[in-house]
């Protein structure tokens, strides 16, 4: 992992790299990729187990919806070769990873054999028997309980029905295209 | 802003605070948000102008959907006071802050008055007349082109029509009820 140069936000906002800003009035794959490396996210690896098989993938897409009912909501490419083994399980954990767990990210997220992503990290079952990471951060077991098309995504709508949580590690998150800590000690 | 007691990820695993991990196999309210409070986010200012007037609020749950068409989405209560105000004017922009702006997140996320949120901050307009600002990370200027109920709130999908953009800043992040900065500069 990269480590942090240390300045702090008043140094870099002193120092000569900050760029003008950048304007675009038309949006295309690039642009909007490049725009949304900026908006740091937390990373998880989404996981599955059910009569489709087991499966696993890498995502930042993952956000809190409503606590009435407790429900998180994940986008899937459906594209993706993973997409049918969740849609037909209708179940899936999220696991949002720790600092230390970096290699697990890109071993979900790279082209590692589904067969072995799981020889990786200690893995348990709770409730809908999708894959719970043992030292994740925190771990939501969920239902897939509605989902919606838009463009080449799902959103999955995902009520949680367990959760498994470990405090007092820092987080994994991803930000220009880097994996990061956090300065803090949250 | 509290500053970072420099642990890494390798230093904070091996001393005693760290808690064995906690499970619950039933999930109400309180420890769906506990359980939310380690998915760390980035923040944002939420901004809309339009027919049904100016708003804005601070969120952290926004996600990117898809690239065709670039497409992100926000999660906001519908007894949210700002609420009518979007969904009549079906325009918004997401203002991605640096890690020097948690005053304008504290003040668009509390109870100051509309009319004296927007004093702080520079402010201008791009495609849809959302309230663009200056020095945000990155604005995403959206028409709002779908929602969907889930619960208490509405997921509001935003096709991203223009984009305004700053590099070298470091990102305000959320996490564990804290703001924080990241250690990388990424």
């Amino acid at each position: 992992m990269q480590k942090c140069n240390q300045k702090n936000a008043s140094e870099l906002l002193s120092t000569s790299h900050i760029q003008p800003s950048s304007i675009h009035l038309e949006i295309n794959q690039d642009i909007f990729r490049q725009g949304m490396a900026n908006l740091g996210a937390a990373v998880n690896v989404i996981t599955t187990e059910g009569p489709a098989g087991q499966a696993g993938f890498t995502a930042s897409a993952v956000c809190s919806v409503t606590d009435t009912p407790p429900t998180l909501l994940v986008c899937l490419n459906r594209s993706a070769s993973v997409f049918q083994t969740f849609k037909k399980n209708e179940v899936l954990c999220v696991n949002t990873l720790a600092a230390h767990q970096s290699t697990l990210s890109t071993v979900f997220g790279g082209k590692t054999p589904m067969s072995e992503r799981f020889t990786l990290g200690e893995w348990s079952k709770l409730v809908t028997g999708s894959p719970i990471l043992n030292e994740a951060l925190v771990s939501f077991d969920c239902e897939i309980v509605q989902s919606m098309s838009i463009g080449s995504h799902d959103v999955l709508f995902c009520e949680v029905k367990a959760m498994q949580q470990q405090s007092g590690h820092n987080a994994l998150m991803y930000f220009n295209r880097n994996y990061c800590e956090l300065q803090t000690a949250c």
